[in-house]
């Protein structure tokens, strides 16, 4: 399946980010810099993700190490002022991310991910102070010298359910999604729970539904801002929904058919006819298309 | 199969955590609260976790809810000096988790894990001040009005890999496991990856090995501190082990016919004639248990 924000070809090369000399080794002007506008992607004239040379980095901004390009370096940076957003993607960030190719939306997504984690964490957790980054950017250590706490870049596990009741598809809307749009229910793992756990807790608390036979379908990450998505499926012998009114406005019990020719409109930017399906980059759009082809 | 550390009779009863009323009608004297040794468990003279009263909390402490027991609300506590942990299991804390049952070991599980996380947490990472507990536990809130931020309990992703060939399994051993102990190759998930780019890159780092036909086997909770372990199984066609001495001191393939002689060994506290295999609780054992029986 192909996968959203997934197939980066960057190698991560792990084995510089704790090597300073190797890192040091790779900040030439040859290295990329990749340009960002505050955590968007910015598209270059000849399409694509727009690259400057690391020499145009901003002296005030740290900067960190996405992977290796061949030989090349690649790093973005966290300007100094730029504050993090645990928002949502809007239409305007959509529109410029459909124009980005699958290795260059994984790049970015990637970088966004770290980055925004970056602004969001200039502080220690354990004690207040500030912390720096370190190992190229895949971790912060806390400047004070007491504490000394070490932090890592967050990638919080969200499952994404099929429900499935005798050939028909469980998909709700939250109040904030566009006119028409349905999607797979979904929900953070909790500390203490298997993904299964999330699965059949998230099902319950959002719609009323019992679950069993879940299966693993599928992940993508998805950095808006830290999540990982792990796409699941699952049947329900009872289809009677009670919704949670707190998380959705509506859930309902859709037709392959319906499902089938609402993926099928997404194509021309159009809602079907019984719903408006997620958008391409989307796992849940991913699922349903996985969903209607199983068979 | 039977996963460690999943399987609390807890309802996590996700609507009372954000309801101050509802929680407030909860904290009576007939609430129970978990009582921890630190971030380790304390066994019940009957056997089992010991609980207290709810009215034995420390007033200092700060108050979390675990969830309910038919009507009556579970409660921990995270008391003001209490230091966090980021260390792996030692010995001792197997013994005394060796004595809980699956819902115990579960209940525990969650529990440390979220008292470890509001230790470690009691500074908003956005600016620095202090942060207070809210909605049950299950967040923080920075204290100032000006940032306020919200955090949340972290759950970090491990994939942890059977590979395979020709037969045989992958195992390696790092230089903090006890004598003999060979166990899956495992790793964080970063950002920017699915679980299947995870389980490519980290057996490429730490084993030289490339992967193929990478599918989903099971999950579980790892409390130390946040993991959520997530268990997969993928072939490699080339043998050739090249280990990334840093983080292992070997790996080589073991027959199936070793895996299972080690697997019975654990009931014995005993290793196998090869290696000594991952105890009970772990999920690699619970993999290797998976793949021995598969055929």
């Amino acid at each position: 399946m192909n996968v959203g924000f997934a197939q980066t070809a960057l190698d991560r090369a792990d084995h510089i980010r704790a090597d300073r000399d190797a890192l040091a080794r790779l900040m030439t002007p040859a290295a990329r810099l990749l340009s960002l506008d505050g955590l968007d992607p910015v598209i270059a004239l000849e399409g694509g993700l727009e690259w400057r040379s690391l020499g145009e980095a901003d002296p005030q901004s740290e900067l960190l190490f996405l992977g290796l390009d061949g030989e090349r370096g690649c790093f973005a940076e966290v300007p100094r002022d730029l504050k993090g957003s645990m928002a949502p993607a809007g239409p305007k960030l959509w529109r410029t991310m459909s124009q980005l190719g699958p290795t260059d939306l994984a790049t970015y997504g990637g970088a966004r991910s770290l980055v925004d984690w970056h602004a969001r964490h200039r502080f220690c957790a354990v004690c207040g102070q500030p912390t720096r980054l370190a190992k190229g950017g895949w971790q912060r250590t806390c400047t004070s010298e007491e504490c000394g706490a070490e932090h890592f870049p967050r990638v919080d596990p969200v499952t994404i359910m099929l429900v499935e009741h005798e050939g028909d598809m469980l998909l709700g809307r939250q109040p904030r999604f566009p006119p028409q749009s349905y999607s797979a229910l979904a929900g953070f793992v909790e500390p203490g729970e298997s993904l299964e756990g999330a699965v059949a807790r998230e099902t319950m608390e959002e719609a009323g539904l019992k679950v069993r036979d879940i299966s693993y379908v599928i992940s993508q990450p998805w950095p808006f801002p830290s999540s990982l998505m792990v796409g699941c499926h699952a049947y329900a012998d009872d289809p009677t929904i009670t919704i949670d009114e707190t998380e959705l406005e509506d859930a309902r019990w859709f037709s392959r058919g319906d499902v089938v020719d609402a993926l099928d409109a997404v194509q021309h930017g159009e809602a079907g006819r019984a719903f408006r399906a997620p958008p391409a980059h989307a796992v849940a759009h991913t699922l349903l298309r996985w969903w209607v082809d199983r068979d």
